[in-house]
């Protein structure tokens, strides 16, 4: 068994942004040279997620719109959690819906994903350094 | 350490449906001789989940009235994404609601589910060929 | 490869309750000497949660408020799963939402969590006996 880590670095221009990270998943699953096994894809952090979606600039859109007016409004007022001076608790609730990892299966060497899926971060409150781990698992 | 490799096929008669697959799951488990480790179970498309729930049918219609009403309503109206000629954003985010995997403990050769977990597909844009790929990885 | 497996019992006081599980699953951890690998941390039962977010007691209010308000209210008359004899159709909705478990890497024999991240048991129908299984895959 080896095991292959690696940190992706992100600071993002706007509070909310989608970025497709399956270029940087597979050039690690390229460096662990392992061919069979899971790599696991994980924010650090509670305000952010990764998740397995579609490549498509209109769906990003409805996600970020759907997070803000269905599942958790940004408005610090109604949270206690901004009581200690945050403002981010939709962030946290946010990555508690859509999850803060995804496990991939590696087949052959490859990410053994369906035709329209990719990884991505989601980040629900930037404009500073976050991390996402990716940690290969399995045997060459 | 062992992996073993599977892919389940779908073809809803409904557009949502949900399907107990835990016997398929099993099934692999016993043809991976694989007695300690994770087994992995996960959509290869994004508009459907993988979930471990309970085998209970009236459940089964909460959950799907529950992402109608609450979670994301079908209404093709309210997202950009079909504006690329889809009409399913909705089952879009029911995937990253639910999620689209699950990791599934295996011990002494045996899946390491509670009294009442059970895994199921949900589909949520069916009527067309959709796969699960089932990964074991562990110690025979 | 190397799998150490251990059962964590749980018999909350309130119906819901959030507790931090992430000393007991250092712990684990260290009796497993594995060093490189995952930790599967997951509920055995569909009416409670593990997830990974803030030890913070203001955001744990938060996170039951949003399930009751915006997620899943209670109410029992709402769903068909309570025609069974329960009344906790809600609390499966829950589970569904926020995940039922978590992979947390483990690399040079540290959990490797960003700062701020914690593991928690999300309990959403207590008041009796429950499991969660803590599952250490990796090398020594």
């Amino acid at each position: 068994m080896t095991a292959h880590t690696h940190y992706l670095w992100f600071e993002t221009r706007k509070r909310q942004e989608i970025i497709d990270i399956t270029d940087q998943v597979t050039e690690q699953v390229q460096v662990s040279r392992i061919r069979e096994g899971f790599v696991l894809v994980s924010a650090m952090h509670i305000s952010a997620s990764v998740f397995v979606n579609d490549h498509e600039s209109g769906l990003w859109q409805d996600i970020l719109e759907w997070l803000e007016k269905t599942i958790a409004p940004w408005d610090p007022e109604r949270y206690r959690h901004n009581e200690t001076g945050e403002d981010n608790a939709a962030a946290h609730l946010r990555s508690l819906t859509v999850g803060h990892e995804v496990i991939v299966p590696l087949t052959a060497g490859k990410l053994d994903l369906g035709p329209w899926q990719r990884v991505f971060y989601g980040e629900w409150d930037g404009q500073r350094r976050k991390r996402v781990i990716i940690k290969v698992l399995g045997e060459t």
